[in-house]
């Protein structure tokens, strides 16, 4: 397929490169400055354009992946003079119905990107969404050549789904940092936790994470609940976590 | 060495089995009941018991390994009778001075561990601390035995360890089973979460957390966090989470 991409951020970097690898045509690389847009269009054998008006025009599929809140008016100024083509977004917790042409679509990759470690997409689950039958077999052939995981998922449930990663992605990222927090001050590298890390996450491939729970909270254990309670009293923000995520454990 | 392993829950077990394979004699197990005992106890070539006074007096090493809340009473009942001999208690959270014999040790492999899943312990870290330098020695060449990753820690530095640890194994667990809980709602399976749940915890294997962090929080997306927030309306739980781990990480 012939592509537009517009935006040039994590997740645009490492859809186009999944995509080009997989044999799509990217004819050109949208984004606000120049610079950005030439290092992913470099990538991806694109023409680099930071002047959204002079896009082509012919495309299959426009293919939007900018942050959330700049979404709606980038697509805006994207569908000017192009109100007959296939718009998609890529963003997880935003409906496919701010896009405001008729062919709409959503193709939503669930992981976490940076531009610095590209992911293997294969097993990455896809979902997708659009306004049409025909439009959704376009997008489900495009998503099926980078992933075997793709899921057909109303905006609806997306919203959902998003916020379910989020639990699972930013917040299990911020306990690792709050670990990290409480072993520098006592000259614990963080890597020792990293054997721990692993297998609370291989675990869950098994067992379902409620099974999978143990520690103080799951056992109701009040004097090393306390105790660590007390070891945070110089820290009231990671006290306030810890208590309230052991409550939560416990009343599970 | 000669061993008695006191106790047979998760710890326990992973540990004498560990032990076994590295070639030491495990002499007897005891548990409070005959069967749980036997069910270790088979499985290293150890004779089972559930009389705690009746135990062999001429071990190297009685190694305790029982829940937190048990290990006092416990470790009374053991040293009757053996006040020379070398005890070892294998709780995190626990100070070593909790056992009333001179010749005391701790040895804490930091890892979550069920009976079913047996865990190869070669890259688990162990943390150990006794009593005087022999003894220290003494558990050393035990430690390695089983592990590359070794070190000494005071019982003062180990309850932080403890305390970073319920962050990164615990707390994360329980963020997978929030999700869950969000997913099954919508009739999602929790199994599309395991992508993105490796490559969180593959990330700070070469990136620090504070800089793998991304999300809204992160990005300070007031939009997504309402609607999430608005989305959680009816369970004031999983909401009372969403907002308090979002502040941390943008005050971050």
């Amino acid at each position: 397929m012939k592509l537009v991409v517009i935006g040039a951020g994590n997740l645009a970097t490492n859809i186009a490169i999944a995509l080009y690898k997989a044999r799509h045509s990217i004819v050109q690389v949208y984004s606000r400055t120049i610079e950005s847009a030439q290092a992913l269009a470099e990538k991806v054998g694109a023409k680099a354009s930071d002047d959204i008006d002079s896009l082509s025009t012919d495309a299959d599929i426009y293919l939007v992946s900018v942050t959330d809140s700049a979404l709606a008016s980038v697509l805006q100024q994207a569908v000017k003079g192009r109100e007959g083509a296939f718009f998609v977004h890529t963003a997880g917790s935003m409906p496919m119905d701010l896009i405001p042409t008729p062919r709409r679509g959503v193709l939503y990759p669930m992981q976490t990107f940076s531009k610095q470690r590209l992911i293997e997409f294969a097993s990455i689950p896809i979902f997708i969404e659009a306004s049409n039958d025909k439009d959704l077999g376009g997008l489900e052939r495009l998503a099926r050549s980078v992933s075997q995981r793709v899921y057909n998922l109303s905006s609806a449930d997306r919203v959902y789904l998003h916020l379910a990663a989020v639990f699972c992605s930013n917040f299990t990222n911020h306990c690792y940092t709050l670990s990290d927090e409480i072993l520098r001050v006592h000259g614990i590298p963080f890597d020792v936790m990293l054997p721990l890390i692993d297998e609370v996450a291989e675990k869950v491939h098994t067992v379902t994470p409620k099974d999978a729970q143990t520690g103080p909270a799951a056992r109701h254990d009040r004097n090393v609940i306390e105790r660590h309670l007390q070891l945070l009293s110089d820290n009231p923000n990671i006290q306030q976590i810890y208590r309230i995520m052991s409550n939560s454990i416990a009343n599970d």
